[in-house]
């Protein structure tokens, strides 16, 4: 399988959630995608920039980023054009973001065929990776918008799936179906039963279409979205853009490009599905990380940091360590330990999803430092 | 019941134990003596002070300490007198901490009566506390060497305890009684067996005498520790105190004044008991410290410290907070959490006792700076 940049393709990364169940090592100026939360030695944001190098080369990758972090993704991503980083002035989540990569793209290269990558998701498994992209591509060529759905590993209730359909047959795409339907995150029994079927996959949140074809199908079921980001681009590369930008990016509808194009084409039979045969985690709270780091194996503690200082008593679980403190554990299973320079947590894995309201609780309580 | 100073009677407070189930708050630096683990914005080693002060007047309370606290010792008790803070080089267990301070009183006022009191214990309900020790001192005014058993609230399987024999009859001690024997810390079914008998006590390591009769047990038990402290304390008041510590202190043997002194007279009959109906902990490790605060009401968080940036989520235990830093906990029950600049405890109340052995770890792997 040849690793030759895949011609017209370009990738967008966006870069814009915080990950507040990875507080307080994820925060407001240093999100998830910004750390090294597998131990690779660099950003998750620069793993997502590595894995699709060879896919686009260093002049198609694309990021769509908040003001805050701009600087810091220049400093990940050194190789990246300055026209290629989409400052978004404020959140409005995944659909505005596409979208407006979408716009941008499709006016400097009409016809263009665009793949939307989390900036904050761990892979494993590069040439299985880029083999779906390249079934994924295949598809979009063929005027589908397309997903890669990944192969389940577990029966995990923390995902949404993707139900496979019919097969299609479409050159350079033998794996490919087409989506039956969206299933939002199930029960465990319902998991299992995905998990026994091999017609479930998890949803990943990559699509990958022409930018034409995802455009017209936000603009059939967002319409103002669309018009707005239509508005936005065509003044994008123009001494207009600040002024538009000011007045239209404001307004625009917050809402999931699941729920604004892939939901709606699935519904339609437009959207294609190519199963991903790689590890893939969302690293959406600190026990998938210590899943992660830990490979699997609940029966140890894993230590994410340069903190030599670690005693471990019989006790199991993570340790993040941002500081040069000695840390000792003891006799706590699933035990989860962030330890930064102000603030601490301390949980289980089992409570991992509840660190979310500790950071709702501190947003009402004003403490904006340390979120 | 009166409570003028008790005639010829001094108070000694070893204050020498760092209590290494207490780390990281108590360090060899900063032992546990010196810190307010009861929120009453004092020093256990003050709380002591202030307890006894009743009983003896400011000049008759004795502290023996090391080299390293002296100052320190100063600091928490300015109204001690310079002559009644006597200085071990080393630390050499409890017989020689007591049995020097016995020698030194015993000279400077011969038919001294001396009660050893921790110095890191936590009492509660003073009048009971001062009615016992002067039961205590009538018993050692008719020549014996008496203790002050704490009358059990649970079956703990914490403590030593102390049976209790046939009743004494001394005057102004109505409650006294003979020593039957002294108990090592009991498994749960015995302990219950002591609490429901009401004939056992624990031994809080409280020791009242004349400094002669407990310097004869002395030498009866342990000639070569007696004749040792006799030689330092021929020199304590004289230009050759420096030179006689120095010589002999290093080569004291190390014994508690429990084995030294107490079992082996009431194995003779010549201890004496009296029952202290108070509150009293040795706060021996942060699940009795965590007792303790909470007043014994295990389902909530308590905290110890300053630290107002705490966010508690379905757990109980004990916060103990040296810094400012936020600190959110989530979901475990029982927890101790202990966050000091530079080193973080984090176990739970049944694996309290554990905590010695990190120190331990600690020690072998000469990380003296957090000791």
């Amino acid at each position: 399988m040849p690793s030759a940049p895949l011609e017209n393709f370009y990738a967008v990364i966006p870069a814009g959630g915080v990950g507040s169940r990875l507080w307080p090592l994820s925060r407001a100026e240093t999100p998830k995608f910004l750390h090294d939360l597998t131990g690779s030695g660099v950003s998750l944001l620069r793993n997502t920039w590595d894995r699709l190098l060879p896919l686009t080369g260093p002049d198609r990758i694309t990021v769509v980023t908040g003001t805050a972090h701009e600087q810091k993704v220049g400093q990940d991503l050194p190789d990246i054009l300055e026209g290629n980083v989409f400052i978004e002035p404020s959140q409005r989540e995944s659909a505005a973001a596409i979208g407006l990569a979408a716009a941008i793209l499709e006016r400097r290269h009409p016809g263009v065929i665009i793949g939307s990558f989390a900036a904050d998701h761990h892979i494993a498994r590069q040439r299985a990776f880029e083999f779906a992209v390249q079934q994924a591509v295949a598809l979009a060529r063929a005027g589908y918008i397309s997903t890669i759905g990944i192969a389940p590993s577990e029966p995990s209730v923390g995902f949404g799936y993707i139900q496979k359909g019919d097969e299609l047959d479409v050159e350079d795409a033998p794996m490919a179906a087409i989506v039956e339907r969206f299933v939002e995150k199930p029960d465990l029994d319902t998991a299992r039963k995905y998990y026994a079927d091999r017609n479930f996959l998890w949803n990943a949140g990559m699509f990958i279409s022409r930018a034409d074809v995802l455009l017209a199908e936000l603009a059939a079921n967002e319409p103002e979205l669309h018009s707005g980001l239509t508005e936005i681009a065509d003044a994008w590369d123009t001494d207009q853009r600040a002024e538009a930008v000011a007045r239209v990016w404001p307004g625009l509808k917050k809402i999931a490009i699941d729920y604004a194009v892939a939901e709606p084409a699935a519904a339609k039979g437009r959207l294609a599905v190519v199963p991903g045969h790689f590890d893939w985690d969302d690293v959406g709270d600190f026990a998938s990380l210590a899943k992660l780091i830990s490979g699997g194996r609940p029966d140890q503690m894993c230590l994410l940091g340069q903190n030599d200082q670690v005693h471990v008593d019989g006790s199991t679980g993570l340790i993040v360590s941002q500081t040069a403190r000695t840390i000792a554990v003891i006799g706590v299973e699933g035990l989860i330990v962030v330890d930064t320079a102000d603030a601490l947590l301390v949980t289980t894995s089992e409570h991992a999803q509840r660190v979310k309201s500790v950071v709702g609780a501190l947003q009402e309580s004003g403490r904006d430092d340390v979120l």
